[in-house]
């Protein structure tokens, strides 16, 4: 039960939330040393977070003598540098989302972390808010039936960070930075052993004066048959929309992670102080949430990384995860382009997954299309008939 | 301000709507007599409303001397034929949607009504709700800026006769049935002038045991660059989620016609009665409407279609209208089977719009990406670089 | 079916809702004549509604030949005077709420024209909400059982003219202004013929530098033992909240009315236009209804008090129940200067009403107070010991 | 950061939110040995939890040499002996709520672990919930300006176990079950200094065959003015409703901590398992929380018991806190006999608190009642005269 010693890669938003989870809800573990390639924000981190020491070499901070696990909340164009240096010192690696700038460097990522057989996590917070991860359980149980299809849903006014900006460091725009939160919400619902298919993505670039696109959406083909979409908008207006929607042959499940959670504030706009992530104003009508990082799912996160860490196990989310999630990526980036369905071309170790199953009843041999009872008691058949597939109706006493 | 003699054609779930709209809230007209290919249904449906006649005569209930009105509320195979009888008999028609089963019906009825230089109007209720009105006169403001993004949304358990079911009578499946709505409420966002350019659509049959598609998906993208999405289902399990979604580039609505209006019920089961359209059970939570032909738009609907007659302008729905959904049904239909985007094959009576405009604002020549405060009140600027387009930040005293 | 001809008396917020319910949705009738204090108001007014005369004889208007009915929009200390002017001239009469400033006042008006022997309806639109009137009828047919407890609020910043606030002349504060609407929606739900037996209140004036009451929660208390608790206020932040709850033996209803209908919307700004009544503000989110004058009953309570007039029947609401509800506001009144319970003293016209029925199930010739079924499937029953009253569990196989 | 050895006094369902919690989220501290008056409970119990020890002498628990904090979960009548008992043996202690089963009780415990020197904390978990953490942080910023009310209420179709029902053993019915959490709610929003002057309450027995009340409405007037209001019931349909709102000068709040947080769904009742505290069935619209016991405060709540103890400081809820919780209840009590307002009798050890504040503006020596824009750009002031005190409008240009 004793904690560990992280080197934090990275000085950004989310090295804040990562750190704020460690020194917070987890408690037990402790940031040693921050990374920054700028002194200032280096110097500024590490004493808003009271860690010893802060330092400019990724060197340094990655193999520090105390240090066990490294966290990388880097830009995307520093994944495969950092990973590659700390898989080369042993460390376990905790790396943020995505994992890569496309599939090919994702898998020369786990290419690497594999042969040096160092534990490895991928930090997808959001397959891990506690709403998420009830649904998740609830869908497994069999609670909604077969999953038909998925709706994930993470738009905002965009990012706070140049770098997410540029198409060359970032890998992409809108469908880098949100939408492998989509696709991996996405994939715990259809099940991670149902392989995705092929991918139809529209993405354009409406609003902002970028390369990327700042607006996207996608579809993703399911082995089952079931059917994922996403949709991601850097030029989303009223805060951060994070809603996901699944529906199964049994039931329906909403989520509803940010904007609308129970808590409903107006105000004049006096007090102070952060009120959520991504929030565009601080008066009127506002909708924090309680607990951000645990609605956002960094505790849970955390929990699941280090607690398999110390049992031995794989964590819920992988390096493998992370470069499905690429793959799925690429293909978006290709069909947006050729303008039809693209392959998600990928290693896929999952196994294979049945079609969704349909289970007709049928009525005189005909199958039994819908089924109605009557207000007045009596029993309305739709039947597609047998012989010529046409639709008709019998009504008959309940 | 008198009102006027209607000829109801069919005795559906819809001719209910109808009748109740126009015997109740309109109150100043008359359905005179009702058509219904079954004698038993036409007595039924005639004493139910009480209605003077009740024929199996499709033309003798057209021809009706009384009648100046003829409302179709028939199967979307009807449609041809008894709008083409109704124009010879000179009457004013009013169509339920689709108006057709493709667009090369929807245009030869529209050369047929328009040579007849009759009155005619397009019965797409839900372009009528007092919400939906309401919002699109605020978007048509400009409250919301250009719209970039609209999401409409219809699926619920399957419709409650045969003939819906059956791919040759109605035209298809989900998309004929569902779609037709989402098309045009889509439409009424981003303005019926902007053209619909292009259609991307995954679509497949589930669940049911049947031809037509019980799901599909739809991107419509349009001249603007601003993207519509709709959604479709006969296998939603829940009632029926009636919801649009407009993002703007000044703002975003939300709208929510069915299950979460501000009513909420929880019940053991007991009394009695109908609750509303579509709804799974009658106990538990339940979700009401208040004003159910109000908020599905009929009233109002029903209010434009004859004040508009009366007035002797246009409806604010037309039967070109009603071509133009089944041209992008068309297109859908052709994408779920080529795979790829299909234009949209429609003989424009709109202009020309402009694409969504971007006002860039520049900072020492550098576009600016995006402008935030930052909390100690220095501003800090994404720009993107003039020269090479790569993104930086520059933080600067407030 | 034809209209009738109304004499308008009245310009403020209250006359133009109703004007724009007669001359939009109803359509058929006719306001012939409006009556206001001010020249210029009733010009601006009649030009605003296409009025044809407007006068600042209070007789004038209600003499006037053509008109049968006279619609009172006035300040409450005018109600008396002119419901005595119409009923001497033989005018249908209807009356804005509260019929009165008091009890003894509210009974004169009753003698008044019941001599009369005219026509009259009490202008409660809030009890003929399309939500509030479906609710209703669903609670008595017994979809919740017996109701216990309802909750009515209305708050919002305070109304739009001096008179309100001037305690003389309103006969109250928020109290008056609000909580009327609140006893007749609490009435409707417990059952009119369920006598509301006495009053408890806590009234204050926290905010407004007024002699009336700003803030008040009242509880009724009915002979069926069932509990009415309405809150009001004039220093509500955020619009107006207008929300009911009723809670029954068997099952629950929730209703709101305005901040939460199903249509959300954000905007930085842009755009122009009236939005809802008593919106603080017209940025950021916003909550507005789709039909404002159908959600708040103008539509539904014109349309039954036009139909009563013309079958020849009672309306709805009529000047009793605006007595009763007169009554109830005095024992509020009395009560937050007693600061003790105060009986309603009211010439009661309704029946007797039973105690809430409790039907008490045994086992063993104990009481059960409350039967679970355990998670592995034994039942656990807490039961209250025929002797002593002591309670205590007993776990038996399913 | 070394975690604590607990005794757990109490299976129930308290004590398995607790061991939840410590076991889970906490994972640092262990609960060394249960103490059950049944021998099957405890076994139970210690399997279910993997709990080394198990005892049905609450010394034996209390007194283990492993152990340094006692963790109360018993009912009412059990806590005043087993804080004695852990007062004596020098252990820390966390009494979960109520304190007692009135005031002087309450009263006698919080002088015998005065007196003992020991730590101790108060467990009412619904002060540290996330989300009412949070608004109780943004109340004392300033955001919502001075309090002026406060509604909580917690209603849900009762308790458990047997002896929650039986007056004697548990000191009354749902105001000492429910009420308490309410009432700590609100101290929190008007502030823990604001002395709760006196009490209203109606309570009643209207369902259950039981002596004590299973609804009741209180009003807590503050001495600031401000009133605090709670409504609790055993006979709620639907679930558990779990709601505060909050109103101030300058803005409003509502939180929604169980059946509206965002998570919505629909079944058909296929699946297994556990969906949340206190919901009436397993199928149709559910309405579970992501994470239960983070929800309802438990993780917060213990964090803060913990942490307090290890720096030697007190937690945010002491017993000081319970015996003025049972203060009120007592008063509430007394009302209910009384049907008057009954002042709260306590040891008061906060301060003063001034009333709600009112800066008074004016308009040539008149106070300005309110003040509005008019659509045409102009001002309407309602102002009260300097003189009469009645009020009067002027309007003039913007």
């Amino acid at each position: 039960m004793n904690g560990h010693k992280v080197a934090m890669l990275g000085t950004g938003l989310i090295g804040d939330f990562y750190t704020m989870t460690l020194h917070g809800p987890r408690g037990r573990d402790e940031v040693a040393v921050v990374y920054s390639r700028s002194e200032e924000r280096g110097q500024a981190f590490s004493e808003r977070w009271g860690i010893p020491e802060h330092t400019t070499s990724m060197e340094k901070a990655i193999t520090h003598p105390d240090v066990d696990v490294v966290v990388i909340g880097l830009p995307n164009f520093l994944h495969e540098e950092s990973i590659a240096m700390a898989a080369d010192a042993g460390k376990a690696i905790l790396c943020t989302k995505p994992l890569a700038r496309d599939a090919a460097e994702a898998k020369r990522i786990l290419d690497k972390v594999e042969s040096a057989g160092i534990f490895t996590g991928y930090l997808e917070d959001l397959a891990y808010t506690p709403k998420t991860a009830k649904a998740v359980a609830s869908v497994a149980s069999g609670a909604i039936g077969d999953v038909t299809w998925v709706r994930s849903r993470e738009t905002h006014p965009g990012p706070h960070s140049a770098w997410f900006w540029d198409k060359e460091k970032a890998g992409g725009g809108a469908i880098v930075d949100l939408g492998c939160h989509c696709i991996e919400v996405i994939r715990c619902f259809t099940g991670k052993g149902n392989r995705p298919v092929e991918v139809m993505a529209w993405a354009d670039t409406l609003v902002h004066p970028i390369a990327a696109e700042d607006n996207a959406v996608v579809l993703i083909r399911f082995e089952s048959g079931a059917l994922g979409q996403f949709e991601v908008s850097w030029t989303f207006r009223g805060g951060m929309d994070l809603r996901d929607e699944v529906a199964g042959t049994e039931g329906t499940i909403w989520l509803n992670h940010f904007l609308r959670t129970g808590y409903e504030m107006y105000t004049t706009g006096g007090g102070e102080g952060y009120v959520a992530e991504k929030l565009e104003s601080t008066e009127g009508w506002l909708f924090p949430v309680g607990d951000e990082i645990g609605e956002l799912g960094y505790t849970a996160m955390f929990n699941d990384m280090f607690d398999s860490m110390d049992r031995g196990t794989e964590p819920r989310e992988t390096f493998y995860d992370g470069y499905v999630v690429n793959a799925v990526m690429d293909a978006a980036y290709r069909s947006a382009e050729t303008r039809q369905w693209e392959p998600v071309e990928v290693e896929w170790r999952g196994g294979k997954t049945e079609r969704i199953s349909k289970t007709i009843k049928t009525h005189d041999g005909h199958a039994i299309v819908k089924e109605e009872l009557l207000p007045d008691g009596r029993r309305k058949l739709m039947l597609s008939d047998k012989n010529t597939g046409s639709i008709f109706d019998v009504v008959s006493p309940g």
